[in-house]
């Protein structure tokens, strides 16, 4: 009977991860479907405005299937994004671009660092959860996107570089320090991320494999990490 | 020859009214999804924000098949919205809601008046050019919602109705007084719509008809127009 007892809060532990994850998905992308609004109202050409305002559409797109998951699972959606409401607000308020090119860097270099943790936290779900996570990270042609007019604007104005790197810095240390933040206060996710990967150990060679990936992006907008 | 020349000169009008209408259609989705994202930011709640951010998506689940029409037909979708770019920005600075409430009234009248004109207008078309109009006009969800909370509001605080009324009335006129320049301007698409009412008093009782519905839609806010 202790045995069986151990499992159900094995269980439910899982389960409180489950919906912490959905829900911080799925508040991630009400906020990126915020963003992705506002850059498009930026946007120097009607091409690329329309181009951000389809991205935000597919982002809206995925925030239904997460709700939806949560709805089955008995959970109601406000409730499971709730607790990442300030942690993603700060974030962002602290993070609030003040040119085009800034809101390129932060949707590629942000999102992409935030995308690559959940990745990695999906793979030690079960195979449904984890396929609609894989699902809603897909992406939405956003990345290639900033890529390409980050690139184009630094081969315009080569001073531009030095700026944006300084830029993508204080996001990457603002990630980790909300990060930290909402871990603190999430136990079973922070839990399941210590206990997946092993040990305290375990979660540096997850953090080294996040910064890793970090570097790669800020090579190919042609910044130095 | 001279009936062939005539024939022709009909089609290339009618042609060139149905590219002003698919423009002025798809820059409508665009600034619609603009304004339901800034909406969605300041919604008093969670699932009303899911909510707005929802139908700003469906929006552009529009655009895109505005865009992709125009292309098909081979026109560049950005040099067919160009000529609307002005009028209908004019009319989004000169009736910017400064509530919540004024959002939704501004969203369910105004884009209700719009959506009225531009079915007459598509009843004229070949019948696969009225179909993708009327598929676009197709509502969102957000007249219903628009309603409720009006309603509720105004049942919460009555004193709202008078303010609203004004905002609405503001919000007509306004509209009207930027359809007369984009008319001015767009000779084929003006053409067309005064051919098919049959003569300039044809038009007066179309706008008869416009302004019977907007005065059904004041009475469903519970608002006098």
């Amino acid at each position: 009977m202790a045995d069986d007892k151990g499992d159900d809060s094995v269980a439910a532990r899982t389960r409180a991860a489950v919906v912490d994850l959905l829900g911080v998905l799925a508040y991630g992308e009400l906020t990126a479907f915020d963003r992705l609004a506002a850059d498009a109202h930026f946007a120097p050409t009607l091409g690329g405005r329309a181009a951000l305002a389809q991205m935000a559409a597919t982002e809206m797109g995925h925030f239904a299937r997460l709700a939806e998951r949560l709805t089955e699972m008995g959970v109601d959606p406000d409730a499971a994004m709730a607790p990442f409401v300030r942690p993603l607000d700060a974030y962002h308020d602290s993070t609030r671009p003040s040119t085009w090119l800034e809101g390129l860097v932060k949707a590629y270099v942000g999102d992409g660092l935030a995308k690559d943790f959940y990745r990695e936290v999906a793979g030690w779900l079960d195979p449904s959860s984890r396929d609609l996570v894989l699902e809603v990270l897909s992406d939405t042609g956003h990345a290639a996107f900033a890529v390409r007019e980050v690139r184009a604007a630094i081969a315009h104005d080569p001073t531009l570089a030095g700026r944006l790197a300084l830029w993508a810095r204080r996001l990457l240390g603002e990630a980790l320090s909300q990060a930290q933040h909402a871990a603190a206060d999430r136990e079973a996710l922070a839990q399941l991320i210590v206990e997946r990967s092993g040990d305290l150990a375990g979660v540096g060679v997850l953090f080294e494999r996040l910064t890793g990936r970090h570097a790669e992006r800020m090579r190919a907008l042609g910044l130095s990490s």
